[in-house]
C-alpha cells in the first residue's frame, strides 16, 4: 500500500491542530493593554505547543520519507499518534488559561508522554515492516533523544507538584533541544543516495 | 476521470471532522479534578467518535486504492457519505453532555446506520463503475462486516428504550470488531500483483 | 505553472467551508425532542448549503480537470471565488438561526450570486489562457446553466419581499437542477481522449 | 529532500487560516439591519486579512515551484513563517471588534511587520541552499518589493498615533501593491524553461 494518503491525511489533520490553538486566543471585547497582558500565558502555551506541533510533524516528515510503504498496523498506529497529538490543543488552553496551575501542567506533561509513546509504537511497527537492516531501520537508529525526551516529561510531572513554573520551563528545554535538527535520517538518506537530495 | 482530487477531498473533510470533534471538549475555567473529570463523558464520546471516523478513514482508503477512476455519480455518492460523517461531531458532543440520555443515543445511532447505508451505496456504485469482475468488486465482496454492524447499530437504538448505556456499549463493541484491521482488499491486492506492496 | 496546488488549496479550503457550517449546528444543552426541533431551520439551510458548496467543488474539480496550467490572475481569480464561497457558512447559518426571515434570505442569494460571478470570471479567464479552441473552452461552452441559475437567484430575492420562503425553495430548486450530473465535460473529454476514462 | 509534503502541508495551514477568519465574522442573533451594520468593521478586517494571506500563499506558490529541495533549516523556516501567518485571524477580528482602536492597529501591523521578516528569512535560506546562481535566486532577485512594503508597515504603526484609520488605510494600499500580480519569478521560470508553461 502506498504511502501518499497516509501523509496527505496526517498533513491535514496535524495542520488542523496547529491552526485550531490559536482560536483559544480569545479576542478580547475591549484595546486595551491591560486586554493583551492578560493574554499573555495563553499566548505563551500557544507558542510552546505550534514548536511541539511543529516538531512532530517534522519528524513525522522524516520518518514517513525514509518509508517505503504502508500498512494497515501502521495505519491505526498513526491515528493513534494523530489521536494524542488532537489533545494538544485542549491541555495548552486549559494550562494557559489557569496561568500554568498543577493539574493542567500534569495533564500537558501526561499528553506530551503519550505522544511520545505513540511516536516510539508507530517507529517500531515501521521498522518491523521495512525490517532491521532497512535504510529507515539505521536511519532512525535507537532514537536516544525521543527516550530522554519521555524521561523529561515524567520528571517534569514529578518537579509540578513542587513548582508547576519549573515544569513548564523543563518542556520548553525540550521543546529546544529538538529545534536543533534531527540530522540523522537526512545524513543517511543522503549517504544511500550518494548525497542525491532530490526525492 | 482521476481519482486524485477525490482522495485529496475526502482526505481534507475527513480530517477537519477528526480534529473538531476536539473543540467540543470544552476548556474548563478552573484547575480542578472535578472539572476534569466533568468532562468524562464529552471525552468518552470523543475516544469512540474518533475510532468510528478512523475506521471511515481507512476503509475509505482501501476501498479507493483498489480504484481505477470515478465518475459523477461516484463524487456525489462520496459527498453523501461526507456529509453524514460530519454529522458525527454534532451527535457526538450531544450524546456527551447529556451523559448518554435517551435520545442523544438514538440519534448518534441513527447516524451510523446512515452513515453505514451512505457507504454501501458508494461501494455499489464503485462496483457498477469497475465491473462485477474488477479487482474492486472482488476485494470488497459482500461486505458482510458492513451489514452486521448496521444491524447491531438498529438493535442498540431498540436496546436505548431500555437502558442507554448499553446501547453505548454495543456501539463501542462495533468499532472494537472494525479495529481488527480489514485484510480482505491488502489481501485481495497483494494476490493480484504477485505480492508487490508497493503501489 | 502547475495547476497541482491550485487544485490542493482549493481543496483545503472548500473542505474547511463544508466541514465547519456543522459547527453552527450548536449543541443543545438538555437531550429533548424541543431542543431538537428547535435546530430544525439551521439544519435544513446546512443541508442546502453543503449541497451548494458540493455543486462548486465538484464543477472546480471538472473544469481544472480539463485545465492544463494556470497563470497568475487565474490564482487570483480563484482566490475571489474562495472568498465569496467562504461567506457562505455565515449567511447560511444567519439564515437558519432566523427562521429564514427576509434580510438573511436576501443576503444567502446575494452571496449566491456572487459566487455565480466569480466562477464565470474565472472560467472566462481559464478559457482565455488556454484559447478558444481548447478542449476547455469546448468542454465548458456557453455555461447556460450558470447564466439561468443567476437569474432564479436574482427573482428570488425579489420574491423573498413577498415570502422569504418561497424563495429559500426557489434555491432550493436551482441545488436541485446541478445535482443532475454535469455530463458535459465529461462527455467532451471522453471524447478527445477516444473515451479512455483515466486520467 | 523533496518539497511535495512542505507545500501541502503549508497549503494546509494557510487554507485554515484564511477560513477559520471567517468564523469571527459572529452570525447576528437578529435579522436586521443594524446587526449587519454593526458587521461593517470586522468584515472590512476580513477582507483585507483574506488578501493578505492570498497574498502570502500566492509568493509562497510561486518561491516553491522555482525550488528543487528542502532541508531541515528551510521546514523551520516554514514553521516560523506559518507562525505569524496564523496570528493573523487574532490581531484581524480584534482590530475589527473594536473599529480599529489603535492598539490593535498597532498589533496588526507588528504581525504584518513579523511576516515580511519571517519570508524574508525563508526566502534567504532558501536561496543560500540552491545557490547564488540558481535560478530561484535570480528569479527572487533583491525583493525591493517586500523591502517596501515592511517600510509601510513601519510608517503606518508610527501614523496610527495620529489617526489609526490612516494606518488601516496603508496597509490596504500594501495590499493593493501586492495584488498587481508578480510577475517576476513567472517570467524568469518561462525563460529558462523556453517559454513552456507546463510545470
Amino acid at each position: 500500500m502506498g504511502k501518499g494518503r497516509l501523509e496527505a491525511f496526517s498533513d491535514g489533520v496535524i495542520a488542523i491542530i496547529i491552526t485550531i490553538m490559536v482560536l483559544e486566543l480569545k479576542v478580547p471585547h475591549d484595546a486595551s493593554w491591560e486586554a493583551l497582558r492578560h493574554l499573555g500565558p495563553v499566548f505563551l502555551s500557544y507558542v510552546l505547543s505550534f514548536i511541539y506541533v511543529g516538531i512532530y510533524w517534522n519528524n513525522h516528515h522524516h520518518m514517513l520519507h525514509a518509508a517505503k510503504s504502508v500498512n494497515g498496523s501502521i495505519l491505526w498506529a498513526n491515528l493513534f499518534l494523530l489521536f494524542w497529538l488532537s489533545l494538544i490543543p485542549f491541555v495548552t488552553a486549559w494550562m494557559g488559561e489557569n496561568h500554568f496551575a498543577q493539574l493542567p501542567v500534569i495533564c500537558y506533561g501526561i499528553v506530551l508522554i503519550m505522544n511520545s509513546i505513540a511516536y516510539l509504537i508507530l517507529i517500531s511497527i515501521l521498522v518491523r515492516h521495512h525490517g532491521e537492516n532497512s535504510v529507515l531501520a539505521r536511519a532512525i537508529g535507537s532514537d536516544t533523544k525521543g527516550k530522554i525526551s519521555a524521561g523529561i516529561y515524567a520528571a517534569a510531572i514529578v518537579v509540578s507538584f513542587i513548582h508547576s513554573w519549573i515544569a513548564f520551563g523543563m518542556y520548553f528545554i525540550v521543546a529546544l533541544i529538538w529545534l536543533v535538527p534531527d540530522k540523522r535520517i537526512e545524513r543517511k538518506l543522503s549517504e544511500e543516495n550518494g548525497g542525491h537530495h532530490l526525492s
